[in-house]
């Protein structure tokens, strides 16, 4: 246990190295990210770099128990392509890619995968990738969960805004803390903060909880953000970055305390003798 | 507006009776259930009845202004299949079948879509198909809900057992309400209703919120059904499918309300003159 | 032998049910049918219920030995698509749903599986995933018909019209027998009944057997039917379904009396031993 | 109408032929084969040759009215797949390959499009791309047969053997009348001819009119052919193929003589106003 | 090793004489070909012509230790389709059908397989289906090529133009070798042969060795050729065919004597007991 | 022409920069990498890391005319899975992942594109990508290269090993230059360098040009290289890769200044008139 790895990055070691730490390293995390507009004063690739650094500090601190792979920087983005330099991949060719990936390690060896998006927009095709692996990959644990999702409790209680969500406060706080490059400060602006902001589209779809509704950010804002980033502030990015590498590596301590996923038994068959 | 048709379902219709009720209903709902294991007490089809008898009393209430399609009666069931008689469609294929019947609708001139699952099993196949459609049809305003989740409130005040979920009291509760045929009350049994009642990785999958750890219902529960059936009852039933309707019927009312969606403007052109 | 069923349909059992009636019942039916125009006094659901009624009949004539899945209420119905109300899916799709649903039934250990369409629309679907299954469970027997192809003799000799085909007298006197709500019998008018009834391309397409020309039903006919459903009876509809059931009941005993099917054994390698 | 074009092959001619052509032949053939066994004394490639000379005997008779492509010496062939050197598409690809040589004829100019297999196990890929062709390429007359079945009333006429079909004395009549190199005289054998020469699930599949129950191949015939190819002549294959071409060509001259098809006019849009 | 087939061809013969045969052939060769616009001279079956040869005198060459599928006449040819009478395949459903004839033949035993292009244009579809193959039929070795990069050191010191390729002297000398009735001797004109003759995208993609800058041939060429066809001699053919055929023969006969391949060892697990 | 923009990469913009920055950058490039072993002293994301810099060089050079967007680290590298820790995609998938990001670009405008592929097995792929986008998006300039092949005539000047290729002297030496940390110098060995230290198989993949005969890795070296990294400097790497990005900046000048690509006209119809 007292291995320790030069990185626990994939992409930065050589093949040697993987097979050394292969053993010592039950868990593999595979983070997604997005080229999308973050709004007026944030970079496209918020989510990217949210994932990679939460993916960062969850196998430091598990090391050597954890492995990353390299962040995939596209994904779904399809209701930000009004704003000029979003990039999309279709949900099919993301499952797709999560489900290839995903395969991968498995030929390696991996059995306690965790898909970790950094970006909400990716969730269905996760979800959906995530139930065909489990379906194909009969010995495998494999988990997923988004960032924010992770602190909902503390976002109810330190959102300011009554109309949150992309780029608002809470993703800033956190872009603020994991990579203050990814902030132009000077540049933010409130988004659409309240119902009275958003067109009669906008503002059923946030008045119906359960019922989804999605609509194009275009004509959610014109700045392409929700709430306020301007109360952004590093010691709440903080709070909620490290709450969530704390719960999940909670999570992940208890998927390796896991016993091993054994496949279903085969169906039986309905034979002749049978009548 | 005092025009009424002999019903709200286009499969029982005639075409000249669509073809005269269409311009009168502006919404149609695409109703989806599943055939899968309900416990030992609940019938197969429980999620498609729900999601049929939900759709026509919206319809009912709103009339003429919502249609409702046939109900599909499979879904996204993989995670039942250990349990016999269980049928699935794989998320590509339940996305595609979606994607097609919403895609009929729009060439019949339907500008409003409410896509109504009665399986959560579905959830990420709908959202993945309605990304696709918001994408495809640019003039369509497309939304979608399950049952249940419409009333997470009520649910969360009205929920007895600490593990709730499949056929559950909640579940059963709406069955008993929706179709008394659905259920053989002497045969529900409490299936597992506490953490310590799961195996280790379903009580790790119910212990970080916010992670999503998806289990098969074979390593949930050896009867396959989660929460005490056994305290489910019309009255309840009755108040979270009425309180379903009503809400459904409120957001199609604004939905009606809205604007027709008009298609983003086309993309510029990056040419030679503007450099 | 003297197991009886509370009933034949998947979906309104449990799983201890099915689990129960499983070795009884080597036989599983899967009933296709299809949402589109069916005339001025025709329901959409037509095809739907008449595959579901004789997919009943028949499991009640076998009973313990047949399960029936839920009807698929939509199919490939795209030459109706000009007429309101018409729902359809790709050939492609409703493939892989027949596919999907076979395969899950085969999951829970049937070996003898019969696809029954109550639309013609659908054949070239069914064939086509008939046989990749074939292929793919190649322990399994399986088999698929239509409804009034199995009694072209009777029709041939009972038809009226000189041009029949669909919501002629012949479908609609099976509708008036499964279900006589499906029929709004003051609404019936005949369709286009003779050769001189058609456009030149309906003519063509008519006039040299064995060619296929297949056109949409708004060139063919303006009120979406072929034949004269006026003259359908109960009675012959009586006879025809009947006669239906008959032969496939008698199908269905020589399939439950074959032997169980085995694959073929897996090729040679050319090795090189063999020059 | 005196111009003569040096052929009616698409694959034979320079582009500036076909130029200069195209205006000329309103129709283009596309002929589909299989290399599949054919018994013992048959060569694989019968299937495709018929379906060659046929095609090239049609566009003889109508030059120039007709060009033909290259025929595509492979088919869906999974039910010979148990004898050495058969070569099968799946059913999708084959489809595939039928909508993108039929769209290329479109991208050209051809709106009069007739494919021609003769390969009875291509018909329902073929059937599903014909109804993919008519809904996407809305301008253009789309039509398909075989060879055998176009002369059913002949064959019920001649054929000798009960049960028939596959290198039986109707098709080797054919081959030997469009190329005596097909066959091998002195190696044909009698295959399964009677009822009783099958095995029980062929017999099975022969006994029910309108039910489909394929087997493969080995299983009906232990030579992989059916009825009696020693009784094959000449004069029948004579009789039969140049009845074939009789009637398709009747068919074209119909199918030239139509009014160009129009696509049917787009959906209206149920919109606010209508309410 | 005396023993001598009827012919190599596998459309040509019966199946029990592939079955005799089998053992004798450890390799098949696959042709593939276009049907697609070669300049004013030169029949649009030219690639599938030289393909089908080569692969005839290789088999002949080698017989008995070489059999060889019929030719797929058409190919991946957009870059064609501006000039009439050009067929294209998707490189998607082109991929499939190399990937369909191969696993084909590995179901019959073989594990040496040869994919031969005469089109260029297929290059990048067959190296993607090659990949595939080598990962799916672990145990099968496969290979490919086209015709003129197999003796690109003969080309280079023989071609006159500058500018060559598509229909130039070097494809044109091998066309009048193969097959005189592919070339109008008297239509053959010069296409773009130098630098000069070529569009601006034209010339800057040929200006940077190592870019890809793929051009439709309608902008290359308004006659649809390079290089000057004129130039042409069967000798050269003659040259360049018979080269092409010793090396792909020596490069078979290693191919034969290679040991088998042997599939990779299935991948560790990492459980719970490497901690 | 004065416009500096704060940096060329999409990913670190935000919208609003983008938007402004647009009518300034005609070209957009799309790099590609991989993550796939690299031999005992090169890490897995080696060819990320080389397209990544290249890609960045060129933007530098003709800034403010180039933008970047994220490198996709992941590509096809089946021959490489033998080794642990390299990922794949499949070819299919990384072909879409290619179109979609390419299409999202051309719905921001782009028309001038350049794929850079820091890996060579991505290049069928990405060709076959390219293929689709030509005809698809039909008023767009679209090329790619790789990094090596752009300056094969300085390979072949410079390279020491008679076998060369993965992680060879020629790729180390790029990677030093690139980006040290690519690289542990104290572990480079030489990998298989001459003929002789291939297995059969590799040696008659490399002793037939044009001839494309792929092996696994595993296969052809045991320590995942080949040539001799030893010999890598860094000035040779300065060589090379400062050549490629003259050569690539010298090729997207060209590209710049090419008129606007036109789409080609439409087909013409070959109608009744026509006769």
């Amino acid at each position: 246990m007292t291995y320790t790895p030069r990185t626990h990055r994939l992409a930065d070691l050589t093949w040697p190295e993987i097979d050394e730490l292969r053993p010592h390293a039950p868990v593999a995390i595979v983070p997604l990210g997005a080229t999308e507009q973050h709004g007026l004063g944030m970079a496209q690739r918020t989510d990217t770099t949210r994932a990679e650094v939460v993916a960062d500090m969850v196998a430091r601190r598990l090391s050597p128990q954890v492995v990353v792979t390299p962040t995939i920087p596209v994904g779904m983005s399809e209701h930000h392509m009004a704003f000029p330099g979003t990039l999309t991949l279709s949900p099919v060719t993301l499952q797709q890619v999560v489900v290839e990936l995903v395969t991968s390690l498995h030929r390696h060896g991996w059995r306690r995968i965790f898909v970790l998006t950094g970006h909400g927009g990716n969730n269905s095709a996760v979800d959906v990738a995530v139930s065909r692996l489990r379906a194909e990959l009969a010995d495998t644990h494999i988990a997923w969960s988004g960032i924010t999702p992770v602190v909902a409790d503390i976002v109810k209680e330190q959102g300011a805004s009554q109309v949150r969500g992309h780029s608002c406060e809470i993703e800033t706080s956190q872009a603020l803390y994991v990579d203050p490059d990814l902030v132009l400060p000077e540049r933010l602006v409130p988004g659409s903060s309240t119902l009275d902001d958003l067109d009669p589209a906008g503002r059923l779809g946030r008045s119906w909880p359960g019922i989804q509704f999605p609509q194009g950010y275009d004509a959610l804002s014109p700045t392409g953000n929700l709430g306020n980033p301007r109360l952004a502030t590093t010691e709440l990015g903080a709070l909620l970055v490290d709450t969530v590498v704390d719960r999940v590596c909670g999570f992940l301590t208890g998927l390796i305390g896991l016993p091993d996923r054994s496949p279903a038994p085969p169906p039986a068959r309905i034979a002749l003798e049978t009548q």
